[in-house]
C-alpha cells in the first residue's frame, strides 16, 4: 500500500510501505478513506533532521475496518469509523478520567506505529480508539466529523481548559485550525465575546463565522491593548493560546484577569513558560496540553451530526494521496488552511 | 516612632519615622503588638541594591486599633486585629470574588505604604482589610493568629490551587514556612499522602507533626525517583511549590501526574516556567500565585481558634523590635525557621 513518510524537513514522499496485519487479538485494519494535515505536522516539516530511513506521518482519519483481531466486539468489519490521533487502550486510570491522551499504552499516529496519511493503519484496543459513524461513506459531513480526530476536539479542549463557558469573555490566539476551532468550541460552551487575534483575513473571516465577536489583527503588545480597549476592561476571563509561540504565550497571559484561565493547545516551541511573574501576581491558570480526542470526541459527536457546528469549514483544499508533499508546501507556505487527504 | 526600614541587600535598620496618621475616612491607625519576617523579605535582604533613602518592610501583623476614620463602621477603636498581607478594598470584581490579593485599590505593605515591622501602621478599608480577633490579648494563640496574615493562607492557598482534597496525594516542595503549612493546609482538607520534600531535620519534623505521611531530603531528578519509589506509582495529583526556583518547579511538574495540578506560591525567582514540555504533554495545571488572605483567613480563623490547627509552631524565635536585623540575619543563616518580631 501507499502511505506518506517524512526524511526530513521539507522532505515528505508518498512511498509503498507493508500492507498493515492485526498483531493483536484487539487490533482492527482500517482502510482510510480521508486523512488530512495538521499544523503540529509542520512542526518538523520546518525542522526534522534528515534521515535515511522516512518516519509514517499523520494522526487525524476517517476509514473502514477491514479486518478485526478475536477481542474486538464492539468494531466490526464494514464500520465507518474515526480514529483519534492519540489511540488508547480505554481502561487505564487517565483513559477512565477522560484523559485519553495520557494512556501509557497509548500513542499518537506516526513513526512508531502506522501513520494516518496512507491507505491503511493498525487500530490498536481497536473497540476504545475508534468511533462508529452511522452516516454514509459519502456524506457531507465527512470533512466535519474528521475533525473530531483532533483539530476539533484539541480545539475543545482548549476551551475547555480555559474555563470557557457561558458569559464569558474569550481571547483565542492564533487563526490556524485550531485557533479557528477555539472560536467554535468557546461559541458552543456558551462565551459572549470571543476576540480572535490573527492576521489573514480569509481565516479570521472564518473565525467570524465560527462566532469571533471581534478580530485584532495586530500582535504583541500592541495587539494587547487593542483588546483591552476593544473590551473596556483588563483582560479577559479565559484565553485560548492555539500557537505556541513566546510571544504568543506572553500576551495570553497578559490579556487574562486575576484568577482567569488560559488554555495551552498550541505546541510549545520553547521548554519554558514566558511571564511567570505576570502569572504569579494575577494568579492566572494555565491549563491545556495535549488534548484527549478518544474522549471528548463523544461530546462533540451530536453537534456534528445534527449540524449544530461546522468544524470541517477549516478544508480549504482536498487532495489526492499522491499530493500529500503538494499538500505540506501549501499548508507551510499559507496558501492553504487545512488539506483534506483523500487516499 | 519606630519601625523596620531595608537600605540595601543585608542592611536591616530599625529607626524613628514619623507617626502614621490617618488620611482617608476608610482608614484606621493600629498600633502594632505582633508581626514577623517573611521568607519572601529574604529576597530583597539577599539582594535589594542599595540606595540613600531605606524602605519600610513586613507585611504580616496583629496589633489593637488605636483610631479610625469617619467612615469606619466595623473595626472598633481598641479592637484588636490581624492584617492581611495585602490590605484591599472589599469591593471591587477581584474582592467580591475572593481574590483581594487582585485588588486594584489594595497592595503589599512596606515601600510605598506602612510596613509591618514597626509601632504601627495606617491601614486603609480598615473595614474590609482588618479582622477582629475576639481572644484576649495575651492569647497563647497570638503565633497562630498571625499566621492568618500571610503564611497560613499561602499555605492554604498553594494547596487549594493544588486542588487538594480528600484522598488525594500530594508532594510539598520545600520545608520553609509556607511549605510546612502547605503541609498543614493538606492535612487541613483532607489529603491522604503528604511527601515533604526538604533537607532540614528539625523543619522536617515539624512538617511530620503537621501531617507529613513522608519526608524525601534528596532534590532534583535523585529525589523525584525516591517520591515515585515511595508512592509507588509515577505521580501525585497535586504538588505545592513553595520555594520559587527552576529546579523546584521543574520537580513539581515532574511529580504530577498527568491530569494532576501544580500550586505555586513560592516567589519565581525567573522570569519562566521551565518544563513546559513535560507540563503540555501530561496537561497538567499550573496555578497559584500571590494569596488572597484577606479572603480566606476566614475560612481558617474557626480551626485555629478552636485548636484543630496550630500554624504558630512555625515561630521558633521571638525578638523585640530593636532586634529585627539579627532576626534577618538568622532566618537567612537558616538559624530560625520564622521570626516573630515584638514591637
Amino acid at each position: 500500500m501507499k502511505a506518506t513518510l517524512i526524511y526530513g524537513a521539507g522532505d515528505i514522499r508518498v512511498e509503498d510501505v507493508p500492507d498493515p496485519t492485526l498483531q493483536s487479538s484487539t487490533d482492527a485494519i482500517v482502510r482510510i478513506t480521508h486523512s488530512c494535515i495538521c499544523g503540529s505536522d509542520l512542526w518538523p516539516y520546518k525542522s526534522r533532521e534528515q534521515t535515511e530511513q522516512g518516519d509514517r506521518i499523520g494522526h487525524e482519519f476517517i476509514g473502514v475496518v477491514e479486518e478485526i483481531g478475536s477481542d474486538v466486539s464492539r468494531i466490526r468489519k464494514g464500520d465507518l469509523v474515526v480514529a483519534p490521533f492519540f489511540y488508547a487502550d480505554g481502561t487505564c486510570e487517565y483513559c477512565r478520567a477522560g484523559l485519553t491522551s495520557a494512556c501509557p499504552n497509548g500513542s499518537a499516529w506516526g513513526a512508531e506505529t502506522d501513520g494516518g496519511q496512507g491507505e491503511a493503519a493498525r487500530v490498536p484496543f481497536a473497540d476504545a480508539s475508534l468511533m462508529k459513524l452511522t452516516v454514509p461513506h459519502d456524506s457531507a459531513l465527512m470533512p466535519s466529523l474528521l475533525t473530531l480526530s483532533d483539530v476539533f476536539g484539541t480545539g475543545h479542549h482548549a476551551a475547555v481548559s480555559a474555563q470557557v463557558g457561558p458569559g464569558k469573555d474569550v481571547v483565542v490566539i492564533g487563526d490556524g485550525a485550531v485557533g479557528l476551532l477555539g472560536v467554535l468550541a468557546s461559541k458552543r460552551l456558551g462565551a459572549e465575546r470571543i476576540v480572535l487575534m490573527g492576521r489573514h483575513k480569509d481565516r479570521t473571516d472564518l473565525g467570524r463565522e465560527f462566532g469571533a465577536t471581534d478580530v485584532v489583527s495586530e500582535r504583541g503588545e500592541e495587539g494587547e491593548q487593542k483588546v483591552r480597549d476593544l473590551l473596556g476592561t483588563d483582560g479577559v476571563h479565559s484565553a485560548i493560546e492555539a500557537v505556541g509561540y513566546e510571544q504568543s504565550l506572553t500576551s495570553a497571559i497578559n490579556l487574562t484577569k486575576p484568577g482567569g484561565h488560559v488554555g495551552i493547545v498550541g505546541v510549545p516551541q520553547s521548554g519554558e513558560l514566558p511571564n511567570l511573574a505576570q502569572k504569579f501576581m494575577k494568579n492566572v491558570t494555565v491549563a491545556g496540553g495535549i488534548a484527549p480526542t478518544q474522549a471528548n470526541m463523544y461530546e462533540l459527536l451530536p453537534d456534528v451530526l445534527d449540524g449544530q457546528v461546522e468544524p470541517g469549514k477549516v478544508f480549504d483544499r482536498e487532495i489526492p494521496l499522491a499530493e500529500t508533499p503538494d499538500g505540506y508546501r501549501a499548508m507551510n507556505d499559507r496558501e492553504a488552511l487545512k488539506v483534506l487527504v483523500r487516499p
